[in-house]
């Protein structure tokens, strides 16, 4: 085990109803004006809006609304919400929606309280010192960003796709409850397992000494998210199977399953440059199509690694480690495809000439390579998206 | 899933020597004057008093000295010491120990920013509305008291062992280096696995809806504990196991295997009737007397929980539940016995007679009855007590 600093302080009211305690858990924290983040207006039709502004206006609770975040965040918005943050002095920021309207938030929460442009933050000319509270009532499973410290924008001007980590990412508290997931489209819901499964695979498979229980716990994990998501393509209002998918996001990327191991994120990389290019490509969806790729490509680096997990999380009974490891993504990739993922970047409609692009934008121009079981160069890159396509 | 509450703001630094950054990581919070509470002086043997020191005076940190705590650390032991941290206006605690300097400490730190006494915590009088911040440094694996709201003192006067919980009692960092634990002897090892196990197997066996991934979670703990168990009576200089059994002390019972759960602690109360009356009783070699009782007195009311918990943590095949259930419980018990715990309250010296005495401890004089599968009053508690003497 390597050692590790493990640190979620974020406050976690999970259930039924949970976000109509909104208001409550603000004025507990004393905050008077925020700023509430969301997307295009789902959370108006389906009644969540309203029953948030009760809450907060019953509690006496000023807000100051930027609406129409878009899927894969986009820095322009951001900057918009930084300059209306400061100028109307929000004290916190509330993110109503999934990981895109959660990860505007946070890099406006930043940005909120620093001299630099934000989009300065992922391209690392810049790192938050400080960051108004973040709160968030969690509408889709799938990003984990509710308890993690990452953030993810998209800058449209440079067809870019980056994170960047800070403690200042993570939120104060995240009212996550299932229900509000229940109208979540079954394409979407399956892009949400993968996202969360890819959370936990990526922490799983790097090398590192031995993780007894952060293996077993990251098992546990895919095991749980891979029985819900069944459940979820026969029953999308299951109850339970919901409230095990949103947890299951939650602990995917709080770092629970990297306690003691390296975390490289090496199929992320990979795939913000495939959804950074193509706007339509869902980040679960893209991981789905890379993740197999990715791992046929490594698995024979770690053939052990790699058959344990078809051995205990898909109940794989090949003796022979390579032979295993082989059958293990094979039923991942049977699992994706049951659930509705594609298989394939063709599926996408994107042109097979388009994986140079794709290795470019990975690499930023070739300057840079990606570290996995081996560093992943331009080359490497380039041949797993060609093998998935 | 029943609806939870998750908040574990404690920041873990875990790993080898990260003990010696105290003074740093103390030094970043500001705090300047601070109380440590150490046990009978086995840190001074083995160096780790002397580092605590030189890391602390190396930031300038007053320290205020409070050694000498007990095991099932003594209420008239915290009085004195919240005279001190009034006295001397500490502004924070740190434990150097295990669960008894870290549960004493907890209410030494809510002791002294209170007026009432700090018994008014246990025995229900007084509620902390707040409380000095607390750090450890922890030397033994088992109680998980670096990241529970737990603490449980013993007042000897009254003759009684009561714990309360509050989120006040929160660490707000545990360092956890797993070597600090090579030199506990093989039977406190063993108890701490114990406690960490019924931590988890407490929460485990609660009636309530369906917990897929908080049942996972805590099978896995479970079963990290048990492989570890075994190396470490073996090797007890494992480093790999030392930390398994660490890093599982704290997930035991920061309320991660409760999440969605009822949380009774159940056969934690009955321990405590028996450690609180016998001073020499360990509370883990307790827990390891009492489980398979409590669970032989209880299966028949969930034998399918019971059979799930055999099959799954322990490989039974056996595939009538009943039977199963049963199983379970022999694997439980003979490893207990296999790491050298006891198995009957007989093997601490204690007389038969004492029986009706411990069970009208634990019930408060039959005042009151244990929640379990069934309400346990007076009856049912002498009745388990007789089971296992």
């Amino acid at each position: 085990m390597l050692d590790f600093t493990y640190y979620t302080p974020t406050k976690v009211y999970f259930g039924k109803d949970r976000h109509k305690q909104v208001g409550d858990i603000i004025k507990e924290y004393g905050y008077k004006t925020i700023m509430m983040q969301y997307g295009k207006g789902s959370i108006k039709a389906n009644g969540l809006y309203d029953d948030v502004m009760q809450s907060l206006k019953a509690n006496g609770i000023e807000v100051i609304e930027m609406g129409g975040v878009e899927p894969n965040p986009k820095v322009s918005f951001v900057r918009k919400a930084v300059q209306l943050a400061k100028e109307k002095k929000v004290e916190m920021i509330l993110a109503v929606g999934g990981g895109s309207v959660l990860d505007s938030s946070k890099a406006t929460a930043a940005g909120a309280l620093a001299d630099c442009d934000v989009w300065d933050f992922p391209s690392r000319k810049a790192t938050p010192q400080n960051a108004l509270p973040i709160g968030c009532i969690l509408t889709h499973s799938a990003a984990g960003s509710e308890m993690s410290s990452s953030a993810v924008l998209t800058n449209t001007e440079l067809n870019m796709k980056r994170g960047y980590n800070s403690e200042f990412n993570r939120c104060k508290f995240a009212i996550c409850n299932p229900e509000l997931t229940f109208s979540v489209s079954p394409y979407q819901t399956a892009c949400g397992i993968v996202d969360s499964m890819a959370h936990t695979m990526e922490r799983y498979f790097t090398l590192c000494p031995p993780t007894d229980l952060t293996d077993r716990l990251s098992e546990s994990i895919l095991q749980a998210l891979i029985a819900a998501g069944r459940t979820l393509m026969q029953n999308p209002e299951d109850y339970e199977a919901r409230a095990t998918v949103m947890w299951a996001s939650s602990l995917s990327h709080n770092d629970l399953t990297g306690c003691g191991r390296e975390n490289f994120l090496a199929v992320h990389q990979l795939e913000h440059a495939l959804s950074g290019e193509y706007d339509h490509v869902a980040h679960g969806a893209g991981l789905a199509v890379l993740f197999p790729a990715w791992a046929r490509y490594m698995y024979k680096e770690n053939p052990a690694r790699f058959a344990q997990f078809a051995r205990r999380v898909w109940n794989v009974t090949e003796a022979d480690d390579e032979k295993a490891a082989l059958a293990g993504i094979v039923c991942m990739e049977n699992f994706f495809k049951e659930i509705g993922m594609p298989l394939t970047i063709r599926e996408f409609g994107i042109e097979k000439s388009a994986m140079d692009t794709l290795a470019e934008a990975c690499t930023f121009g070739r300057t840079r390579t990606v570290k996995s079981y081996i560093e992943m160069d331009y080359e490497v890159i380039k041949d797993i998206f060609n093998n998935c396509y």
